[in-house]
């Protein structure tokens, strides 16, 4: 089992992306989904491992910035 | 079965990319890996897909650009 985690903020790129990507990781992944605009007490965390803006995939601990919506400083 | 194309370019960026995503995607994808710099004859279909920076991911028709190696037009 492969844990990752997509940050996201809701706007479209980050929908866009989200319904292109997650649907064909490996069955093996468990994605974590968290939306930075609901849940900004997870900014500092995001920023931690290394997210600059989203959306964000974070996985086995690589950051894999998807596209283009927001910078993080934005969400703060 | 998914078909999909990663399009790089060789750079650092994109080795990393490769090796933290390809490896998590599901077995019903089947992904072509074509290096920009070695196969110049691609750039324009990359370029006609929307590909604008390696490394990028196409699936299912949609462009993820994944973190930001080069521009396209350095691959001219």
């Amino acid at each position: 089992m492969t844990k990752a985690t997509y940050y996201h903020a809701g706007c479209p790129v980050c929908v866009s992306a989200e319904e292109a990507l997650l649907q064909h990781l490996s069955p093996n992944v468990k994605v974590d989904i968290i939306h930075l605009g609901e849940q900004p007490d997870r900014v500092a965390e995001a920023e931690r491992v290394g997210v600059k803006s989203v959306p964000a995939l974070v996985i086995d601990g690589n950051v894999l910035h998807i596209n283009f919506g927001a910078p993080i400083e934005a969400l703060k």
